[in-house]
């Protein structure tokens, strides 16, 4: 399938930031899970915008954007109802990866990072829940955040998984990051670096060696920026036992959240959309009880990896964007290993950011940093530091 | 959702019949399963057609009418590569059930039933699996067939389960009905008449009790024909047991045929259609070793109830057409239900005629009448007999 333009089909949203504020000139564009008022939340499935009201408010981030002057531009596809991790909705299309035009260009937020790495806009809201802002900023070569868990306001986002779904936002340069970064934050940005920082070594050994390689330079030089590097497991029980965890209880979730529409509207999906929704239902609840508790393991482990001062690198992805139109016998292991490197965020909802980390014959693939809950600014200026601009 | 007309949308189909032959007059539709040379055989659903190459020659039953003297007019909707039952297709619509408007009109041979009843055509071709001409004819108070497993040539039709697939077609008379069974049969109607009547008292027990009763009057007429009448179970394991054994080998049949395009293409489907055939994939060999095993039972169970000269009736559908746009867990258990009904098709592979039966509350249902293996004409001179046409 020919790759398709970033803005949801048949859509035509602008509306004006405040005239003046921290973001004013700039630009954004907002996946179609927020809440724009007077136009629908179509959801990236043709079969969700008919069936719920055209929202009357904006939601709270696109708000929080235009209030500090930013101008929005349009909105984004998105995988359906933000399940997906690739970008290829079949309904909406793919959006075109500028850095890789033959190549997926990660989801759910595909089309928010699509339109940032074509340089159509300054910056865009995402959603991660599982990994689809740190994917699709990876696949595109961009800057990308999933915030801490529970800090910013999510009202008018279309939910997934509640206790794991995030805001990000993409940009494609270090200082327009950190810019829109302080307004959604709020909170100006850290002038100290961390102190010490953790390569995770299973991380990067669950990576391709090519990448794992890859992304030495960048992690060389974000050790000369702290005091103590060391090496470390981010997961001792095993990273793919982690995303297993979190699978469960995110397509649980999802199935929760979805299930009302499901069943009152019968959907059009895509059938691997449909399919692990539906076999999400045939997961037994001890298996969702164990889930809990490597959950609560998870917490434990990063709280005691990240305390204030340490910051975490891992490859944010296994490997570059793959190719679009792939089989699913391919595609379905190969997802589930990009989820696995996602998991903790959605486990644990501590904050990470990506940046773009390397290259991958002529194809981007991004370096993550993590810190402890709350520790978002300080991840940003570490962003800012590797950039060589000034917090 | 409206209803729609029983056409593909966006489709026109004329194919005039040859000059003379004993169909010479008459007009036909086929579901969109079956091949018309020029056309894309659509499968009821939008990635299908796509995908797959646009047939140079007519399917053997298509063909078959044009020899005989019948003009294609069109191509009808049907659910998704024929999984369904219940003709809401929310691709290309659900076609009218003229009797009953706000009624779904059965499937999924739903749009070739539909332009029957309307009276767009004489006939039209369906094909049933697990009960995909006799539920929409029962719904829409039609005539229709599924005869003899094996008996005709499916080529240029799009499978599903070939152990349980088979052409069938519609009439709203029993003299056109009559007219258009000997040319597909390719056999002059049976002169003589039954000498025996089962009644299956499982099955009308499994039906709606008004459902029952509305058919009592049909079944004494069709009592008055024949010498011996009595009654007996057609399931003595279980009518929901026939179901159970037929469900699971008709969606595992299902699986393998649809396999290799569903993992190549990930297509769009209704979630519903989407879910059955991904929760088959977790159905257990031994539960499947099982199915085939009972439906060697139900197999010598009909050969020993229908010997030559007997013949069995029972209802069609458990009640008549459901609502339009019902909810999934309100659907799910009706469907399965009807299912159960009609799951000694599949399962056996004998003949079995529906005619218009009853009505209740003014919405049709129809008289089901079964044989041995090889009895279609004789049928089908049953359905004459009872209408009072000469055979």
């Amino acid at each position: 399938m020919a790759s398709t333009g970033p803005f949801v089909p048949g859509t035509s949203v602008r509306v004006a930031g405040a005239p003046s504020g921290p973001l004013a000139g700039l630009t954004f564009a907002a996946k179609d899970l927020f809440d724009v008022a007077g136009h629908p939340t179509g959801g990236g499935n043709p079969d969700w915008a008919k069936q719920h009201p055209v929202p009357a408010k904006h939601a709270w981030a696109v708000q929080r954007l235009l209030d500090a002057g930013a101008t929005l531009i349009g909105k984004t596809i998105t995988d359906e109802v933000s399940l997906g991790i690739l970008g290829e909705n079949p309904f909406e299309g793919t959006a075109l990866n500028p850095k890789a035009p033959d190549r997926v260009p990660g989801g759910s937020s595909s089309g928010s990072a699509s339109a940032v790495a074509q340089g159509l806009c300054d910056t865009a809201l995402g959603t991660d829940t599982g990994g689809s802002v740190r994917v699709p900023a990876s696949f595109c070569g961009l800057y990308g955040i999933r915030p801490t868990h529970g800090r910013l306001d999510l009202t008018g986002m279309l939910p997934q998984a509640p206790s794991a779904d995030t805001t990000g936002w993409f940009a494609r340069d270090a200082a327009t990051f950190a810019r829109v970064s302080a307004v959604m934050l709020g909170e100006s940005l850290a002038a100290g670096l961390p102190l010490r920082l953790v390569i995770a070594v299973d991380a990067f050994g669950f990576a391709d060696p090519e990448t794992a390689a890859a992304l030495q330079p960048m992690v060389k030089k974000l050790s000369t920026l702290v005091r103590d590097v060391r090496e470390d497991l981010l997961a001792p029980p095993g990273l793919s036992v982690w995303g297993k965890a979190q699978t469960t209880l995110q397509r649980h979730e999802a199935w929760l959240t979805f299930r009302d529409w499901i069943e009152r509207d019968n959907p059009r999906m895509q059938f691997s959309v449909a399919r692990n929704l539906a076999l999400s239902t045939t997961v037994s609840e001890s298996e969702r009880q164990w889930a809990a508790l490597m959950r609560m393991e998870a917490r434990a482990r990063l709280a005691w990896l990240l305390p204030p001062g340490t910051a975490l690198c891992m490859p944010t992805t296994p490997c570059p964007a793959p190719k679009k139109g792939l089989p699913l016998p391919t595609l379905d292991p190969l997802r589930s290993r990009i989820l696995c490197l996602a998991a903790h965020g959605g486990l644990t909802g501590v904050p990470q950011i990506t940046i773009p980390g390397a290259e991958v014959d002529g194809v981007p693939v991004g370096l993550s940093i993590l810190g402890g809950r709350g520790s978002d600014a300080a991840l940003i200026a570490v962003a800012n530091a590797l950039a060589g601009c000034a917090p």
